[in-house]
């Protein structure tokens, strides 16, 4: 019955086979229950996230990889940390990030909380020696002691909650009312006969198999539990060279199992346009070509260049609506300097 | 007559003792009669200045050294440009800068518009080629032609349109309203006892010699005129070699004069307590020591440690409010990158 009432409220929206097929993105991201999202962690996260002098030359910031004025990414193959050095995996958008069961490339990060401690202390990132000295940088800035405390209540300058507080910010960097949402809600003059045309052949071609959900990055599955995907599915020799797609093992860097051999977590498609290049390892530049390549090796189908237009259409129609940030102002040391 | 008059409603607002020594920030800036400031110049400026796509790595922008979020600096003895190449001098706050009549340390640049020219070129800092290689960065994105045609109208997209625009945003990083505006402005509560100590031992030293003026950078003087001193004046032999003082020739540098060894802009005082480490060459980590070694080396006095503390406490009434700054949008080419 209950079931019966809610298909019946849905149909009264939209065509059962768009809320079926298709879902719009959430204005809201869920919270786990142990850091409910609020506005003084939001300001805090915020101010954390754009903060550089938590990496050991003061230089690099969440934000410098992960550039929200952007496509929540920063339009290298590689992002470059501490004295120029390099990743060795394409970054990944934080824009939507909060839809995502689990997080980096390879799913290593449980949830975004667990994410934000990474950077700090990798050495081609951010080169803190240890969290604790990362630490000590917050906590010699008395502007951040009154964040804190604005956020978590007495004696809540903790490592834990640094990062609840980072994921708390990144749960709202969530861009709704694309064309496309605009489009499955019920407006079909928000998308362009290109654009429904790549629709459909998106659905066609079989990418929703893997690219489902409001996020485009597979179905709603328990926090932590990742939705991975073969790349490449299926061996195509010439373009596995041509942009080196077998070299990085994905998971199994991690687990060591023979099964996850070039896994990997299946990203978002929500502002795809805004996020070249492309691929954990970042080497195909173009979208188009991004497309091309996928429909190769993950569906063994040859795309006409009309057909490849299409797509690329559609994915441009997954570009949403960014909310206005006002820039964090961050806190000093009054007549110090924060790094030495 | 109309000077009495204008004493007279001088008067009427502040003590004339005030209104003669103390001036208040201006809440607006004054802009060249060629680029006078408009809504969509300061846009696409506040784009441009937060833009790291025009360097050469995609990693540096205007505000990775002149963070607007912090004291308009970067809390580095040297800024860090491309692959960690080190500046040679400390970062100068952007805050402000719009009332300075000459820019850089050495006032090499005439103006604003002139001076956000240098960083995109210089090879320790953005590393570009030359100028036209980083311009064909913002001419590749479609949506920066649309800011400039808002900005300028039809074929405006330039060079000179650019640094105009990055100068016009630059005008409105203004800090007023600080307590020492407050009090000069008549609310004698602004400051506390010790801060007026140090504003009266301030005065009474000689500071305002040098750093007089509503920004304590020196008198109003016509645009690219700028106001230099000797730094150090009196020599000190020990904080010589302590602090390096004398190693770096300021504008000797450019004009190879012997009239300009050591010759330097005197900086603003304004958020000074922001802007840690002090001097061009940023070897002096705190502000009390800054304070110390300016009473030494410009005016032969030896501060007792009441009265260096009293010194600091007026600066740091200096400490403005700072405009609430929305984060821009970035435009980017759809399903490309700009940094190949």
């Amino acid at each position: 019955m209950i079931k019966l009432i809610f298909a019946l409220s849905t149909a009264l929206i939209m065509p059962i086979s768009y809320a079926a097929d298709w879902q719009a993105l959430p204005d809201t991201a869920p919270a786990p229950a142990d850091n409910p999202t609020t506005k003084a962690k939001v300001e805090l996260g915020k101010m954390l996230f754009m903060d550089p002098r938590f990496s050991s030359t003061g230089t690099v910031a969440c934000n410098s990889c992960h550039n929200i004025m952007e496509g929540g990414d920063d339009d290298r193959q590689f992002s470059m940390g501490i004295h120029g050095k390099l990743g060795a995996r394409n970054a990944p958008t934080v824009w939507n990030a909060a839809f995502a069961s689990t997080q980096f490339w390879d799913g290593r990060a449980a949830s975004l909380e667990e994410q934000a401690k990474g950077p700090m202390t990798n050495p081609v990132e951010m080169g803190m020696a240890n969290m604790d000295e990362a630490f000590a940088r917050v906590k010699a800035i008395p502007g951040y002691a009154v964040e804190f405390r604005k956020a978590y209540g007495k004696d809540a300058m903790t490592i834990d909650n640094a990062m609840k507080a980072v994921a708390a910010f990144e749960r709202t960097l969530i861009t709704p009312n694309s064309p496309f949402d605009q489009y499955v809600k019920g407006d079909k003059k928000a998308m362009n006969a290109t654009q429904v045309r790549g629709m459909k052949k998106f659905a066609e071609l079989g990418c929703k198999s893997c690219h489902s959900g409001a996020a485009f990055n597979g179905p709603s599955l328990p926090d932590g539990q990742g939705f991975f995907a073969k790349f490449p599915t299926y061996s195509d020799s010439k373009l596995e060279s041509q942009y080196e797609l077998i070299k990085d093992k994905g998971r199994y860097d991690l687990s060591k199992l023979d099964s996850d051999k070039n896994m990997w977590r299946v990203p978002t498609l929500r502002n795809i346009s805004l996020t070249a290049p492309y691929f954990h390892n970042g080497t195909v530049k173009t979208l188009p070509e991004a497309v091309r390549v996928m429909a190769k090796t993950q569906l063994n189908k040859d795309l006409s260049s009309r057909e490849t237009a299409d797509v690329v259409a559609f994915l441009e129609s997954l570009t949403g609506e960014f909310p206005e940030i006002i820039m964090p102002r961050l806190p000093g040391k009054s007549g110090e300097t924060t790094i030495n």
